[in-house]
């Protein structure tokens, strides 16, 4: 019983999940959820009391997601400097690319869905998966001997949150490459934080 | 008569994009519009056939009014690259600053929302303003002396781009002044691209 009873709670959220990933959280109804997993909208009630609880539990399901795929990159990335940007951006330019409809991070896109709504309890779990992002990078980049690692990762997501708004934007990944070199740049320039003064000859 | 018309049309317009501007496309309703503007929603729909027509007219106002900003910001801004990086960043910030309810860039907001609608044509208005930002932008720093304007604009967009997603997403504006730092990094270093090799003494 108990089984059959996770069983349809995973239903619903691989529907609410599918849903929200193709057409955003405010153009999802409890009604096409309940369509997707061939269940009648009375039942994906008794689960979840509203679309903000189910909106709650599908983030919370991938926030552990993204935890574990940090995890699985992190064991796998180079550790030279050059070797661990190319490889992140890498990724991003993959991913951006294997569907016209990709729609870039899942996270940015709920904020930006509920911009008028700051206290919305889903805004809370993006922005911890957002700032979990940059203690892992900021993590790695200190391992890789940049320094002001902090300054440093915050510059990368900069880069790849303005890298994936613009891919979408303008559906070009050039941006996404373009932004790889500027993050070598950026984190390599922080070896030597001092201005470099003009030699007189 | 026309004037009539014309006021009426204006009207409903200020109301969907106060609406839009609010809850975001989706969320929005011409009931909504309608109420707001004091007008049923019958005589919304004698001017506008969709709301989708509606978001266009909206956008192509907007777009009109971001080209005469940016044109009186032009006239403004310092010639000096430090001084032009710090006023763009500097109204971004205060702008960011203003509401608790700020939601970043209309046009990425719109985009975002539209994610899974690539041809839909308020995405070209969204991509044509985008792009003229970057085209002012490259016209900016070749006139401060930039190599590389072009290549160089990218990179300021994407941060902006990016320290507007994540100001939003974090309530934190100093992704924005961050931001400015890193663009001043990327553009004086476009004066000298070749890799500095290190000094043997």
């Amino acid at each position: 019983m108990r089984r059959k009873t996770d069983q349809i709670r995973q239903r619903i959220l691989d529907a609410a999940y599918e849903s929200f990933w193709r057409s955003g959280f405010a153009r999802t109804s409890i009604d096409t959820i309940g369509t997707r997993a061939k269940l009648t909208k009375r039942t994906v009630y008794s689960y979840f009391r509203s679309k903000d609880d189910l909106l709650a539990a599908v983030l919370n399901r991938y926030s552990e997601l993204a935890a574990q795929r940090l995890q699985h990159i992190g064991d796998r990335i180079p550790v030279d400097l050059d070797g661990m940007i190319d490889s992140l951006f890498g990724q991003l330019a993959g991913w951006a690319g294997t569907t016209p409809r990709w729609s870039g991070s899942g996270f940015t896109r709920l904020v930006v869905e509920l911009a008028d709504l700051p206290g919305h309890p889903a805004r809370a779990i993006a922005r911890g998966q957002k700032a979990a992002t940059e203690a892992w990078l900021s993590e790695r980049l200190a391992r890789a001997g940049v320094s002001l690692p902090t300054e440093r990762a915050r510059d990368v997501m900069t880069l790849m949150e303005g890298a994936m708004s613009l891919t979408l934007i303008h559906g070009d990944k050039r941006y996404i490459l373009a932004a790889a070199v500027s993050a070598k740049t950026l984190t390599r320039n922080a070896t030597s934080k001092a201005p470099r003064r003009r030699r007189t000859r």
